[in-house]
């Protein structure tokens, strides 16, 4: 069992709370922080009722902080009345060797996934502690409807955004991603994670592949539609990124996807913000359907 | 004569153009680094039209990013056609011994006013520097109507804000303000900064003292209205902040303030840019009027 969260710091937000909050994982076996906007709604429904919530998976370098600093979702999750939570990017304080030697691998940079290879596998454990710890706890001490939960992120975190959802779609009841890593098993950031999380063989990799994942669905996972931003100015759409990729596996598996490639946008949170709203309503659609 | 900015950046951002500039500042006599946010219709009007802007200081430590990565602004301001300018809060690199031992004074706490004590006076001139060669700049070499700039700022930027518009109320058309330093004379952040760049003699204070100023004026400078917004949960209203003062020194000269009290907000970015809309409105009203 987890202990429950203690809340480190909250402020008035759009009429709602920016909360942060520390816990003690059982999955990382390390203190994790995570943050969460609740709507004004969530305030009002304290007798019970609850609100959505969508998760957002930060990128590499990136923290519990980032969306919620500069993301420009509040304004609008609160008037959708839709939660906002933002685990770390990582474990922290694992003592890994070597840990904290690279910005695409070890802290920061966790890839949303359990390392099976040591000594990584220890802490490393980003998917069990995001899915079977972090939002059980989240449904359980805070207003938030735990059958109403959809997931979204940036870059490394748009990775774990679409292969959270593909490996646990009982989990999330809607998707999106913003500039994601769709290919993972065909870049360089990915080949530097994945060895070092899973190991050399390379039939493991698969199971943690955007495109490789939609590529062995039968039927749509999402039939209410994927929606994914990506930006033609963004320095790592070449040989990072690889939407076309998830694009072709979606086509194959008959999965709806919006695919939007916008001209003049980068990588980083002035792309994302501008098109956050679109996200929202994406989501709201789903959670409130 | 100014040399022409250096462009360092450009990202696309809700359909504009978010930029970062640096240039070579004769008033403060080194480089300075500023950001501009170019909404969709200076781009639509280089032909010759040009757009209004919103200037905004803002507080200590901070610098020419933080607006534009936190506070929210660029979604609303592309959508009413004005441009947003940030300066940063001091001159960097100056070398004035004991500039950067304190958060609350020298490098990224210039206060906006032209020091006139040795050895701070001859870098630190950031009265001089924003209103007689950035926005003279700006006007010259980007597509930004001279005639039509409104200024906000928090905290000490809002002291900024407040003191730049009633010092210079040719130059700006609006005002607004996020929890500013209201009568800096009569805080400590205010004795502090006033003390090392004016000197012991409160005489001069008063000439840098919103509270002292308004109180000081025959006629309302600003008929259109002062916007500002105060949290209740804001940890230096009570020893810093005196926003009652400034409202007497409104009343006392007929000028009319929007003052408006926010429980639960505190003195973040999460407070600002959950009222942001309404300051750009404000300005919007004003300046396109």
């Amino acid at each position: 069992m987890s202990t429950s969260p203690e809340l480190i710091s909250e402020h008035g937000c759009f009429g709602g709370l920016q909360r942060f909050y520390k816990h003690d994982s059982q999955a990382i076996g390390l203190p994790m922080k995570f943050s969460i906007f609740l709507p004004p709604q969530a305030a009002i429904e304290k007798a019970g009722g609850k609100v959505p919530a969508l998760v957002y998976l930060a990128g590499l370098t990136c923290n519990e902080e980032t969306f919620m600093t500069k993301g420009g979702a509040q304004g609008l999750a609160a008037e959708l009345g839709i939660a906002l939570i933002a685990p770390d990017t990582s474990p922290r304080g694992a003592g890994v060797p070597g840990e904290s030697e690279s910005w695409d691998f070890g802290v920061g940079a966790g890839f949303y996934l359990d390392a099976s290879e040591a000594p990584w596998s220890k802490s490393y454990r980003m998917e069990s502690y995001i899915t079977t710890e972090l939002l059980p706890l989240i449904g359980k001490t805070l207003p938030i409807d735990s059958a109403r939960i959809g997931i979204s992120g940036h870059s490394m975190g748009g990775h774990g955004a679409l292969t959270l959802a593909l490996r646990h779609p009982a989990l999330f009841k809607s998707v999106s991603a913003f500039a994601p890593i769709c290919a993972p098993s065909q870049c360089p950031w990915g080949h530097k994670a994945f060895t070092g999380y899973l190991g050399a063989d390379k039939a493991a990799w698969a199971a943690h592949d955007a495109s490789a994942l939609m590529g062995g669905m039968a039927t749509a996972p999402f039939p209410g539609g994927i929606l994914i931003d990506q930006g033609l100015a963004d320095k790592f759409l070449a040989e990072q990124l690889h939407p076309h990729l998830f694009e072709a596996a979606c086509a194959g598996s008959g999965q709806p996807l919006t695919l939007r490639r916008h001209a003049g946008y980068d990588h980083g949170y002035y792309f994302i913000s501008s098109f956050m709203a679109d996200h929202l309503q994406h989501h709201a659609r789903q959670l409130q359907a």
